[in-house]
């Protein structure tokens, strides 16, 4: 099989990985220097195509699906071998950063060329993959979701946004809404799934580590908690007659983020907003709706977690003489990664001298889906300051090159070990 | 001068006044038993025509100036005689109630009636006088402002609301917006002024007394607070490391609250509205813009609520790594009624075996203008509930016509030491 090299050896081309990377960063950048390229939208149209001129350009077979993914193949001999997926998201949030998902999909695509100049015939296909909508302009993990089975026509009807833009919005990038669930793929012809990602957190950088290998990715809830008091005359109203919707949401805000913090050591608690009706400088609030998430990597924490989190509300509300109610909105379980792979990106780090540490991952991604349909496995790389979603997210070149490399080589222990 | 009656018995007739007052409540009524008459509204030149209509009903003169106060005017055979001014404002808070300034305009009406028919020739002219938005639907007390010399041309262009559509609204309601600085009176010709109104608070009805004399109305500042973090992901930043705006936004509500009610029995603290951006569920909160008003009676004390609150807000704001920024928006001194018109309105509770005690008005009024540029006095009646601001609000009818009667009777006493 190798011809000139040993295996150990094969690194992949980062002048190469450089040059796709600039150029993609060009595809919806802002002036901030970063990107929005918003699932579906022209940008991320235009992402979509020069992705396959270079899937094209580099001799691989581009193929797509009914969800819109988009993935270059790297057939093996054996027509009849297994697929081991590797990839991540062409798509950004708005005015984000060049690296989230970006970087995932370039070095799959950066391991399968590696993989076919060194003329390798692995006992697997390799299949460097986009998903589409990852961040969730429409619906976030759509594609992923597509691809394990999970996406129906009725998916649609459920997404936030408004379902006629997203249909539109399907339809303009070739993908009817009755024809997603389609994308589902047969495990049995899967092997497993790789991602590389940068951390979107400090720990790396702080630690001074290469590499993290992901143990899970946390499950995450999200609540609307609407407090409801009695609108009154904010001057003539005694402080004892007050029922105040603001300062039972005040105060649950302040609670919770002591609480949850005390309490679940690796849990995350976020109030992302809050709004008050009727909201002028002499009325008391009557109603206050908080914007809120948790998140654990244990299911069973996760639980309890939220069992707190409505008790606290109940407290809050009834210390300013309120009622309230909650009401989840989103639940994605907790997603462990497989050991095998964690096996095989643990060992691709101890050959190539690179130093790493197993945690846990507090963002969502496509791996979260797709490690409930095939064995999966994650690979980060440092997050300078741990800036993410932000047009000043960076990480150093070298450990975006280093972070290739490692996934170069788990893929080749797994598509060995396969 | 009297020629049936001795003075002292003199009464308004209630059922002259129920039906004007049941009338009235029919313009702007809502189905929740309320009135919406927003200041410069259809409903709101409505009632000024229907006003107008029953004051040339009534016999008396109709009057309006340039600032759209409308008034009945009742001359005593004295033309160089000055006036004493009675009223309050037909104008009404969005789904407000039916006593809230209407009462003081009607009952002022009422006693002008009551004196014509008796044929009383007073030493002074009475005035029974409608302000223009008192409730700020545009700018609050602008009536009373035109009328004490307080408005410019360029007052307009200070609004709050959209200046465009207020001008309009004003142009529509046959008032010139440059002219609005005519409606000022010369004080010298000016006796004093009387309101009657509900008091819109619980202190009456839970002393069961009949009358309260207000001696102060509470000074008022409102403030716009913008605390400033940074957004980063929810999921990935770690506690530590986050500048969460809303969590500074949360600490200073329910901290102000406690300090404020502990710290300054008389004062009071209300946040109305909170902004956040960009308001997500999965990021940390940037910015948050607070809504605060805070009141008291006293100049030096409400100067004193301003340092803490303003002091506060750094606290919080550092306790959570953020900055704040504190802007004033409006400043209304407290104003102070006068020793003479208290003095009136006890003798005339007295007089009719009215129970009474004076109190701290804690919602602004035409009167705390016409403080500054006369003798002036407040006469509040009992609110059920103390429910203001909502169409709830209600008063005992017998409760409406003792206040009238106190209204007369301290207009006779004042027109008598004039």
């Amino acid at each position: 099989m190798l011809k000139h090299m040993n295996i150990v050896d094969l690194k992949i081309n980062s002048d190469r990985l450089r040059a796709d990377f600039d150029a993609l960063a060009e595809i919806g950048a802002t002036v901030a220097g970063g990107v929005s390229r918003l699932a579906l939208s022209q940008e991320d149209l235009e992402a979509r195509s020069w992705f396959a001129n270079r899937i094209e350009a580099s001799d691989l077979v581009v193929r797509d699906d009914d969800a819109g993914n988009l993935s270059g193949v790297l057939y093996c001999s054996n027509r009849r071998a297994r697929t081991l997926i590797m990839g991540s998201h062409l798509d950004s949030v708005p005015n984000g950063g060049r690296y989230d998902g970006a970087l995932g999909v370039l070095a799959a695509l950066e391991c399968l060329r590696t993989v076919k100049e060194a003329e390798l015939d692995l006992p697997v296909h390799l299949e460097a993959m986009n998903f589409t909508d990852e961040e969730g302009a429409w619906q976030g993990l759509f594609g992923s979701m597509g691809l394990t089975g999970m996406l129906s026509p009725s998916h649609i009807n459920d997404a936030v946004e408004d379902h006629g833009a997203f249909r539109a919005a399907l339809f303009r990038a070739g993908i009817r809404p009755m024809d997603v669930h389609r994308a589902r793929r047969n495990p049995e012809n899967v092997t497993g799934y790789l991602e590389l990602h940068i951390e979107q957190g400090h720990r790396l950088e702080r630690a001074t580590l290469d590499i993290g290998v992901v143990t899970s990715i946390v499950g995450r809830m999200t609540y609307h908690f609407t407090f409801f008091g009695e609108a009154a005359h904010a001057g003539t109203t005694l402080p004892q007659d007050r029922r105040d919707a603001l300062q039972g949401g005040a105060l649950f805000i302040h609670r919770a983020h002591e609480l949850i913090h005390e309490k679940f050591q690796e849990g995350g608690f976020n109030c992302g907003n809050a709004e008050v009706r009727p909201g002028a400088f002499n009325i008391v609030p009557e109603e206050v709706r908080l914007t809120v998430e948790i998140r654990h990597p244990d299911a069973d924490v996760l639980a309890d977690m939220e069992s707190t989190m409505m008790k606290l509300a109940q407290e809050c509300a009834e210390a300013h003489h309120l009622t309230v109610v909650g009401k989840r909105t989103l639940y994605r379980t907790p997603a462990a990664m497989d050991e095998t792979m964690i096996d095989a990106i643990e060992r691709a780090c101890e050959s190539r001298d690179a130093t790493h540490t197993r945690l846990v991952s507090y963002a969502g991604h496509d791996a979260q889906m797709m490690s409930s349909f095939t064995p999966t496995g994650m690979i980060f790389i440092p997050s300078i300051g741990g800036i993410s979603h932000n047009p000043r997210e960076f990480s150093r070149w070298e450990d975006a090159v280093n972070g290739a490399n490692i996934l170069l080589h788990a893929a080749l222990n797994v598509a060995m070990g396969a």
